[in-house]
Parts: structure tokens; sequence; C-alpha cells
């Protein structure tokens, strides 16, 4: 078993980019989304759960089949400079090396050791691998959830210097939260760790465990000294869940077609597509990074080739477009960005 | 990729039993359980669910944790004969035979068209992987779900002339219907097919897709004529959800521990190993197939053999005893056994 591709869109992610400026809100109304602005893309979200609820409407959705599906990096919370489970495996090497002393002198753990920041962003795909399956895999299930659970706890973002968790979007957290007041059932379906995603997943998004849908590892199962039963984690692969994988895994862990999905990458292009081809009102959304003053800007707003920081590409743009998606500009769309901003 | 392995513990399935009797039941009380004699079954059952949803109790649960994972074939319904979902490959073959009658004359799939049932049940477990794999997959996920739909509406059980759908046990609907109006999430944790049982299992037993745990196989996506994107079911086996599978499947599909588990053979063991060794108050639970008049009678109560009939051996049940599990009989703790009894 070789190192799994827990993250195969990673390589494009080491960009170290650090622009700074929190900027001022407006005040929260009965509106189920105060942080948004009046828009195209707010009216489209409120006139779809209208739809889908109002047993009038031809447009109605029974209670159990109002499925909705968010991706995680980029959609719900930032992404740059790196996806935090990425800085995660990169932040457990020093702790990896002093249970397994012998990686010391071994790369890519040596580069990860030295600190160097330069070098680590130079590390290759394959380098990431080895440290993604050595850190996430070749410990008990337990061990695992405490390790995640103290590192999220504590490990902070180079630009706001605070708590990743505290850095999802507020007005996503109000989509989440209204669909979930509309009867909808939320589910993260991530291209990052199934259960590096769950540790965190209730207490920040209130999505439970069993509905985070994310790439999956094997696990084995085994009894411990006190003849209990435990599972370790293996580096197998099960499923990765990006690009066509997302549409598997909503396949293997909900079972039937969202109604709405919301997504901001090439990655999430398959499972807008798949919920968009469905029978009845459909809602399928990205999110623009436009916004470099209070996030970041990256996409085809800001005339980026493709292939370079393009996780939103010009043609996934022009799709939108063509089969009437939704687009949400970070910039004019969303009155705040975070829910901490004054 | 070769055939894959549903059904796992499928050759011993091949006695085709057939007793007949249904019997008489007893009237409904405000009791959640009105048909279950008072007894330690019962008992236990109820001292479990009022414990852990009591907030005055040192055993409460939050309502988000409760977690009731259930087999199906054995535990909700009846196994015998045949597992339905291999009587529903081996009732396929017609129709695939039919689109591809290259198939005709090619083994097993010939034995299976002469209809002659003592040389089909005179299949190896080979043939029976070559059947199930020729059945379960090459088609699209919608084709797949509404060919078991037509089947499931119209196949009669062999001895009680009945849809299958029929017979549920009466006793375990309750448990159900008990542990959902206490705020438990319920969960089918079965070795049959994920994607066959989610078929059903939203109308027969109240449990939407998004909550069947199963045997897993892969899809592939795809675009069609029409531009749309689809699933394919592919011969690629993700999780044989039997015996310590199910523990890794709970822990997929889930990503907790379950307060308690109902099933009623050796490939449930592990769940309920894995779902007792938890903290707090935790139910195991194993029916016992005693009873031979109403419905079946098979494993260590009646003596046989562990290995012949024996997915409920004498090896489990002494388990049960030792690590405080609660067994089931159906002869002396349930009134009646299907809902349609007078």
């Amino acid at each position: 078993m070789g190192p799994i591709r827990y993250l195969p869109a990673l390589a494009r992610v080491f960009a170290l980019v650090a622009l700074l400026a929190p900027v001022a809100h407006a005040q929260a109304q009965t509106d189920p989304l105060p942080s948004w602005n009046d828009g195209a893309a707010k009216q489209a979200i409120v006139t779809f759960v209208k739809d889908t609820t109002d047993r009038s409407s031809p447009k109605f959705v029974l209670p159990e089949a109002r499925i909705a599906t968010f991706d995680q990096d980029g959609t719900l919370w930032v992404e740059r400079p790196m996806y935090a489970q990425v800085t995660y495996c990169l932040e457990r090497v020093p702790a990896l090396v002093k249970a397994k002393p012998e990686l010391a002198d071994v790369e890519p753990f040596k580069t990860v050791l030295s600190g160097n920041r330069q070098a680590m962003a130079e590390l290759s795909m394959q380098d990431l691998e080895k440290i993604l399956a050595a850190t996430l895999t070749g410990m008990s299930v337990d061990e695992f959830n405490s390790q995640v659970k103290q590192w999220i706890e504590t490990a902070k973002h180079p630009r706001w210097k605070r708590p990743y968790t505290e850095l999802t979007y507020q007005p996503m957290q109000e989509v989440l939260q209204y669909f979930r007041a509309s009867g909808y059932k939320t589910y993260i379906v991530t291209g990052g760790g199934q259960a590096f995603v769950r540790v965190y997943a209730e207490r920040v998004y209130g999505i439970p465990p069993e509905q985070v849908v994310g790439t999956m590892g094997g696990t084995k199962f085994d009894y411990g000294k006190d003849g209990k039963p435990f599972l370790t984690k293996e580096p197998k692969l099960l499923l990765n869940d990006d690009h066509a994988g997302k549409v598997e895994g909503i396949y293997l862990m909900i079972g039937r077609r969202p109604y709405a999905a919301f997504g901001n990458s090439v990655g999430d292009q398959q499972m807008l597509e798949y919920t968009k081809a469905g029978d009845g009102a459909r809602l399928s959304v990205l999110v623009l990074h436009d916004d470099a003053t209070r996030e970041y800007a990256y996409g085809p707003a800001q005339g980026l080739p493709d292939s370079k920081l393009g996780t939103f590409t010009q043609a996934l743009y022009d799709q939108a477009t063509m089969q009437g998606w939704t687009v949400i500009s970070m910039k004019n769309d969303w009155k705040r960005i975070f829910a901490w901003e004054p």
C-alpha cells in the first residue's frame, strides 16, 4: 500500500498569499440572510428555499428529500494560503518524528522539520502524499480524533492570527442555518479527509459526523490488550471525494440527489452538474473569491490563467452562466465575511 | 475486476425450509412495545431507553449522540429460506439473459434458467458471486433502483405467499418506532447490498437511504447522450459490511459509536462488541430464532452444530451471556411475529 492521495488539488495551494483588512458590516434583521446584500445571488437562494418548502408551489419538495450539500474549503471557510488540513499534516511532523526518530533524516520529513517555508512550498506532490499518509493514518481512530481536536483548538491562521474555526464565512453559516430551519439536511461534501472534518464540523457548522462526506480511507478492526475492539486508520483510499468522486460520495453516503449544492472550484463541478440535472427546482451555486481586501482574490474574475490558481476556472464560470448556476461574488454579495468583523 | 462478494455468508442459506403457521397475538396498549411479552428482553430495552433519555439519569445521552443500529436479515425481517436479495438476483436472471442472450448457455446462468431448485441449491459460492455481479452491477443507479422497486412490490415469499416487505417483525418495528420517538437515529447496518436495501427501507422501516449502511460497491460517473450526468454500478467492492466490516461501515457512514445495536448472527458479533465497549449505558441485543412454528428455528437453542445453520452459534450465545448482551427469544418474548397476524 503506497501513500494515498488525500488532497489531489494540493500542489496549486502552496502560494503564500498575505493580504489584510477586515471591514465593517451591517446589522441583523428578521432577514434569514442578514450578512448578504440584496442581489441576484441572495434572491436565488431565498426563492429556491421558498419554492421548495411552500406546499402550494409546484416546486414543493417533501421534507425527507431536502438535501443540501456544501463543499468546505473555499466555500464554508478560508482555503488560502493552504488547506487547513495540509497545514495540520505539516505541523504534525515534529510529533511524528518524536515518536519515530528514524524519520528525522528522511525526506520529506527532514525538510518539514527544518521549518524552511520556501523549501516546504517546493515539496513535490509525492512528498506531500508521504506526509499526509504518515500523519493521517497508522493510529487508532480515537488517537487521530484527539490529535485533530487539540490542533484545531490551538492552531492559528497566519494572516488573521485566529483559529481556523473562526474563519468560516458568516454569510454561509447563515445559509446553513436557513436551510436547516427550512427542513433541509445540510451535508459537507469535501475533498478533504472525512475523518478530519468530522472532528469539528458539529461544533463549527452544526453538521453532525454522519453528515460529513469526504475523502474516505479504510480502517482495520482489532482488539486491544484490554480485549476491547478498536479501529486503526489505514493508508488505503476507499474514495477520493473530489470531482466525479463527489457524486460517487453523495451516492454512497446519502443515496439521493441533492436539491441544492454549493461549491467554489473545479472539484465541485460534477456535484453542481449532478444537482442541477435533477427534476424540479435545483440550486447550484459557486462562491467566487473576488475580494482581495477582505479575503482573497483568485479565479476568472481576476483574469488569472486557468492552470495557475485556477480552482475556479474561466471554463467553470462559463458553464455556470450556460447552465443557470448562481455565482456569489464575495465582494459584492457579502456585507461581511467573518462573524467577528466589527 | 472479478465478481464481487456481496453476501459472503450466502452458501449456508440454501436450505429450502418450509414450515407454516401464523399464530394469534394480543392487543395494543399505551405500552411502546405492545407485541412484546413482559420479560428480561423487553425490560432491558425499556430500561435502556429510559436511562439514556432521562436528563436526571447518570446514563443520559445527548440527543445528537443517540445512534441505534439494526442488522436487517434475521433481525428486522425473515432471512429464511434464503436472503431476499439472493432470491432477487436469481429471479433477475431471465431478464438478464433476455438482454444478453449469449448468457443462456453459460453457467451458472443456464442452471438458474432451468428452474431446477435442487441444482440451484447446489450452486457453488463462485457461481453465486457471478450471478450477484451480473444482476447487481453494470446498470445505471436509476435502472437498478427501478428494477428492485418493481421486484420488491411483486415478489412473494415461498412460505407465506406474501411480499417480503410484509415479513418484517412487528416487535422490531415497534422497537424502531420507540427508539425514534425517544430521539434516536435508527440505522440499518446490513451485510446485504446498501443500494438494494435503500430502495424500500424508507417505506418499510421508516429509515431513509442515508441511514442504510450496507455492503458498498463502487460507481462510475459519466454523461448520457442528453449530456446529463449519471452513475453506473460497478463490480468493485468498496466495503464488505459484515463481521468486522460492520464496525468499519459504521465508522465510515456514521462516524460515531452506536449506543444500541441489534443483530442475530456471527456477522453482527463485532458490531455488538463495539457497541457494548462504549462508555455509559450500551445495549447489545441478539434475536434468537427459536420459533419453528411461527417463523423458523436455527441456532444454539436448537442444538444445531455451529458450522451448519449456525449464523447464531453456541459461541455467540455464550459471549452474549458473558458480556451482558440481551437475547430475544422469538418464541417467548414476542406475542406475535408479523403485523398481519390476527
